[in-house]
């Protein structure tokens, strides 16, 4: 296991990359896809471009400074490297809100030794933050300067918000779990992929229930959301790095709760 | 019906209520809502209170300005005036979105003469967006400046991005009539409120389908939507000022598609 100073210099190695990541998300931002011509049939997709475009970016950035690291990304192939550090990269979680034109979608950097997530790094350039988690705590980087997010204190699942990117990433046995929670809360939010794990570790949302998630699209969020004072599992309550179905909560109350909702 | 003239006055009028109403809104803005406390029961509730202090700072705009017109609002009763020109208001339009942290709120301000909606402006102050639209075109004014807007020319539902504020809007029936058009459509995003049309304006989003909705959630973006190209009317293909079932398209052709589809 790094030590903490190491363990900061991952971190601000990760957000050295976001000012680069976060120019070329929003250089193919809110660009229409053109409808195909029916005579070349090429669909320019921006999502796609930008996401292939960030992620090289990162890989090459990562390579040059730390080669003896691993590099799991989701575009490209796997890069096993001879040191126990693994990067994981979404280069757009939120592709879909991506294209809709929604704020609602970041850049995710995370490093896992092992099984340990010691590092977690979400941008949303457009809107201007950098949510950021580690040993040394969760913060919000914004505009105003840096300050330190916690989750919130709520206890009972009828006062609290449930935020879920779309009821589509649920298989029907998981649907009916997800509606257990749902109902036993205040509200939901849909559409909300990084920034709702974000808002949790923000103190804003107060439950995050999702499955089929990918690594790559929950390690970053791990360390922001456990820094913060939350508590992110599958819904067994094992360990969420390898995604699956992930619960994220502001507490153990409200873990517990979700927990049993969802068994 | 006032001339152009008279429709740009209102116009820059209703643009300069937005930077108080933008203050008010972010001062409230991702204040945690407090946990009562068991001995006072007392809860605060910032949108409630951001609710009524702007709609109460833009009632006494337009009632110094123009005291011969009616103002129908969220909060509070119905000014009805001389004139036949009504001022709707939705303060914050997106409530759940706004305690959840989200961006996808925004304050709104139309204006009817009769039926016809003559102006119409959405103000996102936390990303810093406004979307104004009027017979003089529908534009975007943020911090790099104003540029006109234009919907999408996508002319099939299988390419169409679709967005829903939330399932829970619609009664048994109209959600299987919802549930006809997204199985249509290319994918659907949800939790956009007021942002949802705004995007089509846009030309990022292609269609919204919604139900349950108040007049002063929809005036002020019919004529964002119009001026932009698009089509927006009940789930009939008639007027959609005064709510309830509304369907927004970016063009004829998804509007024909979209009705069919809800008939």
């Amino acid at each position: 296991m790094p030590d903490q100073e190491h363990i900061q210099d991952y971190l601000d190695f990760a957000i050295g990359l976001t000012a680069e990541a976060g120019r070329i998300a929003l250089h193919y931002f809110r660009q229409p896809i053109q409808v195909s011509n029916k005579a070349s049939g090429a669909l320019f997709d921006p999502v796609t471009a930008a996401d292939k475009e960030i992620e090289a970016y990162i890989r090459s950035r990562i390579g040059e400074r730390y080669p003896q690291h691993s590099i799991i990304g989701e575009e490209g192939e796997d890069r096993i490297g001879a040191d126990s550090l693994s990067w994981f990269i979404d280069p757009i979680d939120g592709t879909r809100g991506f294209v809709a034109g929604s704020p609602m979608w970041g850049t995710l950097i995370g490093l896992v030794d092992g099984e340990k997530c010691l590092v977690g790094l979400m941008h949303q350039p457009f809107v201007g933050e950098t949510y950021i988690g580690s040993a040394a705590g969760a913060w919000l980087i914004n505009a105003q300067g840096r300050r330190r997010i916690q989750t919130s204190e709520k206890d009972r699942l009828s006062d609290a918000v449930l935020a879920c990117t779309h009821l589509s990433m649920f298989a029907q046995g998981e649907r009916d779990a997800f509606a257990r929670v749902a109902d036993a809360c205040r509200f939901s939010r849909f559409g909300t992929d990084c920034y709702g794990y974000a808002l949790l570790a923000h103190g804003l949302v107060d439950i995050v229930v999702e499955a089929g998630l990918a690594a790559y699209d929950i390690v970053a969020m791990i360390p922001i959301v456990e820094a913060a004072g939350g508590i992110i599992t599958d819904w067994q309550g094992g360990p969420a790095h390898q995604g699956g179905r992930i619960v994220a909560a502001a507490n153990s109350a409200l873990h517990e709760q979700a927990l049993s909702e969802l068994a």
